[in-house]
């Protein structure tokens, strides 16, 4: 893998339309995850759209989505650095979330994540979302990587 | 409350902006759960665009945002109904998801929702989707109720 370029970026083209994360996907969100020391980073704002039931603040999905994402792209970092091999894509089997403080919207928010545990195609990650500082949210996910040879569908 | 009406739609004005939810946000997916039985149900049809990685099948922090907003609603209208009062409220506190299949897009989902503790301001739910049949996703929330009297913001 190429440790300065955004982990999205090096999906394979199949499974790079993802919503939250996928380069090829024009209306999504294109979220971008880059390794900063042993964890990985994700710098994102969100537009006001997204606001939760209160506006000003942002909708609890959002908060999942950006953790599932960048927790995805964390696992698939891991996986390629600890094997020296091209980025793979992991897709999630289970997200668990704890919301700590309301998220402001229209700000930079910071998400971070780690792997904890590399076992075969599996990867746990533990995750974090802030904005200026104060921890709105964490969690953590078990991430599995896609046959290489054999489509998803 | 009602029990023929949208849960959604008997949220509190002020509380009524949510991008996955909120009848007052005109950009969002305004999902709407209904009382059926002793849970809740939602039937929601995700257009193309949020797709997850792989053409065809949803993302999943959209997955995680419909058993989010249902939570909710499946929380405030337990309370609710248990109270006999309007319908007020709930926040997430936290949440957890298994995936269990691919959730296919352009289908119409089917969320359900069962509250199976209510203590005070906090209600436990538990959720699932599916899609013509096929368990996709399942998991649980805690989601608690926000102050009447005083503002989120």
């Amino acid at each position: 893998m190429d440790e300065k370029m955004a982990i999205q970026d090096q999906y394979p083209d199949e499974y790079a339309n993802c919503y939250g994360c996928g380069r090829l996907n024009p209306h999504g969100l294109q979220i971008k995850s880059y390794w900063d020391g042993d964890g990985t980073v994700c710098r994102f704002t969100p537009a006001s759209r997204f606001s939760g039931g209160f506006p000003g603040f942002l909708y609890g999905g959002m908060i999942a989505s950006l953790l599932d994402c960048h927790g995805a792209a964390t696992a698939a970092a891991a996986k390629a650095r600890a094997e020296g091999r091209p980025v793979q894509r992991f897709v999630t089997a289970s997200l668990k979330l704890d919301y700590r403080a309301k998220t402001p919207i229209d700000t930079e928010l910071e998400i971070r994540g780690r792997a904890v545990e590399i076992k075969g195609r599996k990867v746990i990650v533990e995750l974090t979302l802030s904005a200026a500082g104060t921890l709105c949210a964490e969690g953590s996910a078990v991430m599995v990587q896609l046959p290489e040879e054999q489509s998803w569908g």
